[in-house]
């Protein structure tokens, strides 16, 4: 067991590779009620063609089986794992996204019972045609009510109007017709590929002993049969620098328009250091210009043309990335008029100097008040740790931040050609 | 300043309260990064009848204007009060619910400055005909947004169901009509009645040092002038014991129809530990029947009736009380049938006992759990104060819980005639 120690948050985590590859990370919190753990695939809805370890050809597998799958492995045999849980007084959880699949449980008490239960109903499944088929009705209802809600379709129309090939455009869950081609053999394979210890990681926060976690998983995972696996060789369509389409439009029943747009990371193919670097320098740029406190959402909010529900986020990956931002607006015509002309002075001025360290300041606050909550600790840590990078480097990123490196991100991300704008309007 | 110690929990909390009648309560944890600040206006969507201190006759206001004076407050006569907090690297924010308003920050840093804008920015007002008549556009932009969507829709509909006279029936931001209404002088004496500080209260938890806290603000008060002011005289309407409709449906475009229920308080009335028991013991109820390790719940699910977006929520104040409970089904009228066939069985038979055992201690887990996070404990705080009850007793109160008064709750709380369905159904 190695420790990392982060002098500057005065924190320490616990890291252990066991033979069969599993990855466990421990961050000791005795000062925490609440224990919370975490165990994720390296697996997500992107994930859809791959070499399985052994073949040689590629496998394509129907959009939205990652998601599928973990809805499939809370049933037990008998009952189910939320009883379980329950019995030991936790709160289990999962969520699937772009690349990762993540298991979790949240408790104050028998936390080693609990990390038990966690790590073996992950490693085992209970899949038959018939709870496969009633699994469709379920799952297409999710996407349904999906479907019902403007702000989640806005979303998505940016990720399509970015993306011509990534399979990031493709909804998290699937569509109706891909989840009904889903076959408890197709499940059978995913599970075996990616589930496998190797590309799977485990994290716990909170009022743990290290050495006692790391015994009971190695000895839980030492009476378990994993044959060695070679890496999963994932493949990624070629993404062509422009959007897919500068404009997506859909009109539903709403009163109100809203009006997402984003930008497609021309260049993306980062991980590590350099990544964390990436993601920051355009988090501040952005808070800079979008927050609450920014001279340009001021100027939108008081021209009526945003208002406070106005969000931004950016997500960067090593195949793929890019950034959406907007809200409702009663006008987004003139809306996105304003903020393009904005946009192209940013490309050439930059962000004013005070706005940018303000913006940086406000991000390692943000930050070090994250570090108070196991859930923002654990789902940060595992996604990074996937893309080689280590979260708690974001302060030091952010400390040596400069005002050129954030003008410099800002011209390279807001490339025009890169741009699209989704906007859902109401029946006319 | 007294110290009100918590010994089970090793907590303790410091009171004041100031000589113009402001309450601050002070929860020092030093080992939080975060700070996190809430000053509360006791003044909600209900409170749309009182007799203004001083006057002889009632004052009746048009709906939905605490939230629009939350939404002025952050208006300055110079630029907005977000960039005074992004100065010193704070976030800030408010709400307005049906018996409060909270203005807050959180930050990591600068703790005692952004304490002191914190208070400064609700004590004073820029209230113009201008401004006013501007943020009628902003407001009747948030309230169609959430007409726009199903699961808001669904759930006031309940409320209306519920509720034939008291307020709690009307959306917490009004209507477009009601809003219209509302003028500057208005606002000014909403915000003269309810802002006295007499009928607010300061909550700061994190690395806070309490005499550091109650100087600060004693020295800030001292310098402000408020006349006394006697206890505001609130006209809440007589309810009666059935529900208003029993059934309520709206036709929006949706593919899958939102089926909320819920069940009247017919005997609210209740303050202190004795609102901490009521609210408890009936939390443990439904939890026993409705979460995701319930049986019900799981026939439920299993039946393709429900999904995993199935929740529930209680809330219960002086004057009123109420239930909501459900969320997406394809088939509603089935789902009613099972869940009303259940209730009527819980009226007699009560809940297993194991089953009402492992709620319990969940309940418990899920309070130490909120101990870690500031902005639980800063919201519950504040809400249970003003209605007598001290939310830190709530463990005492979860071990001292029987089946018994479990099983009488939920009999008293499941009345029949007190009931409502709120359908949203996909237009034919």
């Amino acid at each position: 067991m190695r420790e990392i120690r982060y002098d500057q948050l005065q924190e320490s985590v616990f890291h252990e590779q066991l033979d069969n590859g599993l990855h466990i990370y421990i961050m000791p919190k005795p000062e925490f009620h609440q224990a919370y753990a975490t165990f994720t695939a390296k697996y997500g809805s992107i994930d859809r063609e791959f070499v399985i370890p052994g073949d040689t050809k590629p496998t394509v597998v129907p959009d939205g089986i990652a998601h599928f799958l973990e809805h499939k492995m809370f049933e037990e045999e008998h009952g189910d794992v939320f009883q379980e849980f329950a019995k030991y007084g936790a709160s289990a959880n999962a969520y699937t996204t772009f690349d990762m699949t993540t298991y979790l449980f949240s408790a104050t008490d028998h936390l080693y019972e609990n990390l038990q239960i966690l790590v073996d109903f992950v490693q085992r499944t209970h899949l038959t045609d018939e709870n496969v088929e009633k699994e469709k009705g379920i799952i297409g209802q999710e996407i349904q009510m999906y479907d019902d809600n403007p702000d989640w379709r806005s979303y998505f129309g940016v990720l399509q109007g970015l993306f011509k090939e990534h399979p990031v455009r493709i909804d998290i869950a699937g569509t109706i017709d891909s989840i009904a081609k889903i076959t408890k053999e197709t499940l059978n394979d995913c599970y075996k590929t990616f589930y496998h210890p190797s590309n799977m990681l485990l994290f716990v926060v909170g009022p743990f002993d290290p050495p006692k976690v790391v015994d009971l998983v190695a000895k839980n995972q030492s009476a378990k049969q994993f044959q060695p696996q070679a890496e999963i060789q994932r493949i990624y369509p070629q993404e062509p620098l422009e959007a897919a389409n500068p404009r997506m439009e859909v009109h539903l029943s709403v009163s109100i328009p809203r009006c997402l747009f984003g930008f497609k990371e021309v260049n993306p193919g980062v991980t590590g250091r350099s990544l964390l670097e990436r993601e920051l320098s355009t988090a501040v740029g952005f808070d800079t210009l979008f927050s609450r406190s920014a001279e340009l959402f001021n100027r939108l909010y008081n021209a009526g043309l945003i208002d406070k529900g106005f969000t931004w986020e950016y997500e960067v990956n090593k195949d793929y990335g890019f950034s959406v931002i907007g809200g409702n607006s009663k006008d987004p015509d003139r809306l996105m008029s304003i903020i393009n002309a904005e946009v192209a002075k940013v490309r050439q001025e930059g962000v004013p100097r005070d706005a940018f360290e303000l913006s940086r300041k406000k991000m390692i606050g943000k930050f070090l008040e994250g570090m108070d909550s196991p859930r923002y600790i654990a789902r940060n840590f595992t996604s990074y740790r996937f893309k080689d990078a280590d979260f708690f480097e974001s302060v030091s990123v952010l400390e040596q931040l400069t005002h050129e490196q954030v003008n410099r991100r800002l011209a390279e991300h807001f490339e025009p050609k890169a741009q699209t704008v989704s906007l859902v309007l109401p029946n006319s």
